[in-house]
Parts: C-alpha cells; sequence; structure tokens
C-alpha cells in the first residue's frame, strides 16, 4: 500500500483496495473528514455535513463487507452532492435562503443509485443560488483568490481540494465542465437522458443535465455508470440501453480518433494563455485535427440556449420567483424579469432550433469521432467577478450531448485550464475512449 | 453455428450470437413466432401476442447494434411477461374478465429495465384468474393431458414449449417454483425485494415477489440481474447492492457446499415416485446433505402463509371483489370469504410469526449453504384437477428467501419433476452457485 493517505486516493483505486480488504469504508470517510477539517475555513465547499451520518454509512458498509454481503461499484466511496439534489437525511437548501432548512421527504432517484452501488453520501455542497450565476463564497482550491466556477461550485471545489474523490453537480449551460476546468477536475457532463433528474431543483426540463466531477478519467465514468438509469419520472430519460462508460475509458482505440476544432464565432473572448495553449495543443495533434470554420448560425444557439433557459426557469419556479422576489440576488433578477418578457412563440421556435441543432449535430459525428473545444474563456476568475463564462460549453448543452472536461492546461499565473471533448449523442463511451487516447498522446 | 433453429437456443447462447452478429433479433423472434404458431393451439400459453410490435421491437434494436449503439443485457432476446405485470403496448386483463380488455398507460418497473436491457416484449402468457388457484387452459408441454402448474401458467409452459427462452412470473406462495417443476425448466425466485413490483397486479404486498424462467440456470441468472433494481414505489424494494445472480453461476464452488435436508412434516403429501427419486438424491450426495426433523412450528406456517394471503388479497382488491363478487371463480369465491373473516389481530399475529421466520431461517444459513427440498408434490396434476399443491413452496415464500427449481428428475409417467434449492436471504449468488455444483454433481 502506499503512503498516501486514504483522501488522496482516486475513487476506483479506493474501490479496489476497499474490495480487497486493504482499506475500509470507514478509514476512507474519517481522513476525508480530517482533509475536510484542515482545509475547508479557507475552501468552503460545503453547506451541510453530518460526520456522524457518514461514518455510519460508512461503518454499516465496511460490516456488509465482513459480512460477505454482495458490494456495488462505489462501494464505501464518500460522494458529495450538489445541493439542489434531495436528499432525506440531509438539508437540501439549493444556494437561497428562500429554502433556508428545506428538508425532502425523499431522495433523488441518483441518491437512491448511489446507495444502491455502495457510496456513502459525505454532504452537500454549495451551490450558486437556484444554480445560477449568483456567485457563492466558494474558493478555487489552486488559488483562494479565484472563483472555483459555478454554479456546481462546491462539488467541483471539494473534489479538486481532496475533500472528496467524486462530487455530483448539473449543467443547464456550462455548469459542470466550467468548473472542472477552473478547478483543474476531470469534469463528465454525460448525453441527456442518461442520468436521472428526479428530485432535483428543476430550471430547465429541456436543458438541465447531470454532470459528475473526479480526479481521473476512470472515476467520472465509474460515477457516471453507478448512477444512469431509466426513470419513468423524468421526461427525458430514456428507457434504452445507456453506453458503458467505464468500457469506454478502458477500450483501446483501434483507428487514432479524427477530432474536429471549430473556428468559433466568439472566439475573441478567448484569454491570451487560453488561445496559446489551444495552439499548441492542435499543432502537436498534426492531422489528426481537422479545423472547421463554424456555421454562421452558431451565435444564434447561444440565444436559443438563453431564450429557453429564462421563459423555462420562470415557468418551473414561478412560484418561488412570485412570493419571495425580494430574496432573490441582483443577479438573477434582471433574468427573471427578461425571462417573464419571452413570448410563448418566441419560446417555441427557440426549441425547433434546438431540435435542427440535434440533428446536424447527430450528423456531424458519422465524420468525427470528437470536437475539441476550450471548456471556458481561460483560467478562473477572481472572487468577487463571478462563476464566468459558460459560451464555450453552451452549444453542446444545448443539443444534449455528452461532453468531458480534461485538465490538461496551466495557464500564466498557475490556475488550471480545461481541454473539452464532445462526441455525438449517447456516444459517451466513444467519448470516453478518444479522451483517454488524448490524454495519452499529450500527457 | 449450429443448425438448431433460433428458437431452440437459450437465451445466453442467443444474446452472444446477436452481439456478435451471427443472429439477428428478427431471425429469433421469427423463430419463435413460427414455433408459437406450429404448438400453440394445444398449448394455449399466450393471452396477447403482438406480432408486428415484438418485430418491430427486433428489427429497431438490430438496427441499433448496426449504428454501434450500446446494447444491453438481453439485446433482441424476446420474454414472455405474465398477464398481471402492466404494459402500456399491450392490454393486461389479469386472468379475469373482470379486467377484459384493460389496457394501463404506464409500463410496470420491471418492463421499462426489460427495455433498457434491449429485451422485445413478445407478448403475454396465460396466467390464472387475479394469480390465484382456479386453473386456465394452458397445457403442459411434456403432455397436454396434463396441467403446466400455477399461477404462472403461460410463462412456465412457453418457456418449456420453446416459445420463448425467457419469461417472467410471480409467486405469492408456489405460483414460480411449481410450474417450473411441471412443465421442466428452470425457475428462480429471487430474494423479496430485489425484483420491484410496480405495475404488477398485487395480491399481497407482504408475499407477492417476482420470479423467472428459463431452459438454463445462466438464462434465469440473466434475466434476474437484468430486471433486478432498487426501485422507491415498491416498499420491499431495497436500495443496498444486490447479488450479481451471473457471478453465482460462473463462480466455482471453493469448498463443497453443505445441504439441509428437513423431513417436513407434511412429507406424506409427496408422491411415491418424487420420494423414492429424492432419496436417490440424497443418497448419491452422501454426506455433503445433513436430514434434519423440522422443527415443530413448521406445519403453522402454512397456516400463518394462508393468513397473510387471504387477508392481504381482500384488502388490496377490495374494491374488485366488492364490485364483481359474480364474476369470480368458484375457487376464489371461498377464499374471499374466508379472507374477509381474518380479524385484524389474528393477521397482524401472523406478520409477527413470518418476522420471527425470516429471523430463524437467517441464522440456518450460517450452517448449511442451501437448503434441498421438493419443489412440488410430484408430477403435474391432470388438466382439470386444479394447479397442484404449492406447499412445498410456502415456508421460504413466506421468509422471502431465493429459491431455484432445477429440473433434474422425471416421474413415472415421463413427466419432470423438480428439485428446489432454497437459501439465505440476499444470498442468491451463494444459491445459484449451490444449484451449479448440484447440476453438476447430479448429471
Amino acid at each position: 500500500m502506499s503512503d498516501l493517505p486514504p483522501h488522496g486516493l482516486n475513487a476506483t483505486e479506493a474501490a479496489q483496495k476497499i474490495r480487497e480488504g486493504w482499506l475500509t469504508s470507514v478509514e476512507l470517510v474519517t481522513s476525508c473528514i480530517e482533509r475536510i477539517e484542515q482545509t475547508e475555513g479557507q475552501l468552503k465547499a460545503w453547506v451541510h455535513l453530518d460526520k456522524e451520518l457518514a461514518l455510519a454509512q460508512a461503518k454499516e458498509l465496511d460490516d456488509n463487507r465482513m459480512r460477505g454481503r454482495p458490494m456495488g461499484s462505489l462501494h464505501g466511496i464518500p460522494v458529495g452532492l450538489k445541493d439542489i439534489i434531495d436528499t432525506k437525511n440531509l438539508p437540501t437548501e439549493r444556494g437561497t435562503k428562500i429554502f433556508k432548512g428545506r428538508q425532502p421527504d425523499t431522495d433523488a432517484t441518483i441518491v437512491n443509485r448511489l446507495h444502491e452501488e455502495g457510496a456513502v453520501i459525505l454532504g452537500k455542497t454549495v451551490t450558486t443560488e437556484l444554480a445560477f450565476m449568483h456567485a457563492a463564497e466558494t474558493a478555487n482550491p489552486h488559488n483562494p483568490a479565484h472563483s472555483p466556477g459555478g454554479s456546481s461550485s462546491g462539488s467541483a471545489a471539494a473534489v479538486a481540494g481532496f475533500h472528496v474523490p467524486l462530487a455530483i453537480g448539473t449543467q443547464t449551460n456550462g455548469s459542470v465542465i466550467r468548473p472542472a476546468s477552473f478547478c483543474g477536475t476531470f469534469g463528465l457532463k454525460p448525453s441527456r437522458g442518461i442520468i436521472s433528474r428526479t428530485g432535483i431543483l428543476q430550471t430547465s426540463n429541456s436543458l438541465d443535465q447531470v454532470g459528475v466531477f473526479g480526479r481521473s478519467l476512470e472515476d467520472v465514468a465509474l460515477l457516471s455508470d453507478a448512477i444512469g438509469c431509466h426513470d419513468p419520472l423524468d421526461e427525458k430519460s430514456y428507457s434504452r440501453h445507456r453506453p458503458h462508460m467505464m468500457e469506454g475509458v478502458s477500450k483501446e482505440v483501434e483507428i487514432e480518433p479524427d477530432l474536429a476544432w471549430f473556428d468559433l464565432p466568439f472566439a475573441d473572448r478567448l484569454s491570451q494563455d487560453s488561445k496559446d495553449g489551444f495552439e499548441e495543443v492542435i499543432s502537436a495533434l498534426g492531422e489528426r485535427v481537422t479545423r472547421i470554420e463554424a456555421p454562421a448560425n452558431f451565435t444564434g444557439l447561444v440565444e436559443t440556449q438563453r431564450i429557453i433557459h429564462e421563459y423555462e426557469i420562470c415557468m418551473h419556479q414561478a412560484e418561488v420567483f412570485e412570493n419571495h422576489f425580494d430574496k432573490i440576488s441582483t443577479t438573477l433578477k434582471p433574468t427573471i424579469e427578461r425571462g417573464r418578457q419571452i413570448s410563448k412563440d418566441e419560446y417555441e421556435y427557440a426549441l425547433d432550433v434546438m431540435k435542427q441543432t440535434e440533428r446536424f449535430l447527430g450528423e456531424f459525428f458519422l465524420d468525427y469521432d470528437a470536437i475539441i473545444t476550450p471548456s471556458s474563456t481561460g483560467k478562473a476568475p477572481l472572487l468577487g467577478d463571478g462563476t464566468g463564462d459558460p459560451i464555450f460549453c453552451t452549444l453542446w448543452t444545448l443539443a444534449g450531448l455528452p461532453a468531458a472536461n480534461l485538465p490538461l492546461m496551466v495557464g500564466s499565473n498557475g490556475l488550471p485550464i480545461g481541454v473539452q471533448l464532445v462526441a455525438g449523442y449517447e456516444e459517451d463511451d466513444r467519448l470516453l475512449r478518444t479522451a483517454n487516447w488524448l490524454l495519452t498522446e499529450l500527457q
């Protein structure tokens, strides 16, 4: 056994050690809690943490192992949950005082899945207000003067800060890939419909998607496989068979993949060090990357995402916005006011455009294995300057495509900058296979 | 490839051929339909069969494979469903004219699971009236003058008659293990709580359990793994990790198992050829079997099961019994009248006894790998003489233990007689490992 403290282990490594008896879940959870106690004062990644409850779960899982009971793929592994995911044993306050003390009666579907796979729910991580853009207090583990990004701020920071090997977030625009990029972790946002959203705050039925954070590609695959399932209560969930993520990571590529790089109309938003970094990456990959002028309508799609997101959040959260408008941040208020002005026709037209985009991008991946693109406009902004610009995630989230952040670059001030890979719909395994190849090529 | 027509293949074999491209789902489903058309006139195993719908599902699955989409463990394999399991694309009439033409809006949870694993829902199989004891028209595939058993009559007959490689039934007393025994198929009734019952006719919340039929031990393991999942809508479903059945079948036993044979107080109900057969089996197994005098209260437990079953069916189906009593068979009517007389105290006492039984049998399996016991009182009764006596299943169903029928013996007139193995709660993998060992020992 290595001398690494248990909280330093990746989930895949820790799960194997627990299965084989080299490590107990109680030891791992204890180590994570110690790490949290040492650094949480600065990081502020957690909003609810019940040590006794976490240790009791760990103890029960250790006992089950001793009794020879079956073990799931996450047996004994602690996981952090963005505080918009309902848990019946911990409050779920959704990053706003409107829901202060809110304690749901039931677990979200993915929480049940986590229990089924033997995970320990370590606690709830900080989310921005209602999973939107108003920055919370969480700091970037690489430099506490900077933001971890949002809206899954605490999940990204907790994983990057070695508080917990795995955490779950959500993405309606760029709320998983962007914080993963800023915090230098792996992030995976699977195809729309793979992971259930029942019991998770609804901000946009069309766009909300669950994503995961981990410190290796295997780890994000492991967690996605564990929580993915059909859920008849979620209308975007499908009952076809889902891609097996872990198979994607462990499979060798048979022929070297073809990647596409879009020269995007909003490329000028990229920071200089990002631009330089990507030019280097593309040049290192040589013939494997084809540069493509982005279709003219790509800028319009950013507007399409905005219309759907704003219209739907006003629809789903109408009651909250009506009765608690005074408790809403000045960041979210203008969005609500704008959203309320969007007409039904305008919204339905946006949904049509979304469908066309899905079709266009569906055919696109007949020729390419993945799109390579920035995860964010650059390194993390300073705390107080917001959670960063999600624009490099918007199109792929709109089309429901699987996307991964690979923490491959470092910016001019030592902060991480991520590379994003995007693949065809429901081709998450191909995405991960390509990502694995890219990591080997570039490292 | 062998010359066996596709309908003759076991599910595990067919699934592999489909995955590898030697067989298409359309070919397999077509072959099953042809077989049904040839023999259904005599067998009467099916109540709803929509060939076009089945072939459309198969075609879609074949197309998905051609497009490189992920494939589930049952990709392309047709499955029959007892007609008390809700399907939104086929009627679910529950074996009674009371529900003639009933078409549910949603699929049962296990139907969603089947779709998720790529199965083709071939059709609905005959059930006795409301899954109770009033015999339906289905014949035994080994001799059409005999009963296939019940209540999962059509599911057992369809699998044994090579209509379909896999089928699903339910057991509240002996409705899976008994027909499997009579029809000479493998049957597996996993531990209570492993398979969801949401969307399945409720006859007894405490006792109802889902079970499966197949023509090999691998096949029943494959299907149980595919449909087992946590379901928060089913209060007996649990969110711990479940045993992996296929691992049980494929694992070698490390030390030869210890089996227990109970000299049961109702052993005189066994037919002579069954008695002789079991004496032979026990003697062949030598030291591996310990004969144990059954605890005195085992007869009382049969009464305990009856009280719970009758009380609960009257509670769950109160509305049906009240409004449609005239349409109820003379087999079921006396049960209802008896059930209505059971007092709440008597019922609650029976539930306490059930809990004590679970505890007693929980400790029992510290010393033994499995109980070996008859699946039924002997070979199948004649058509018109009912569906057979479930008494050799009653205790294990009451305790929620996993049980398997192994079609190992043949009675004096050539009809099959099954051997039942029962293991500890949630030790379904150990049950299957022991069953696999037993098959090798005795074959």
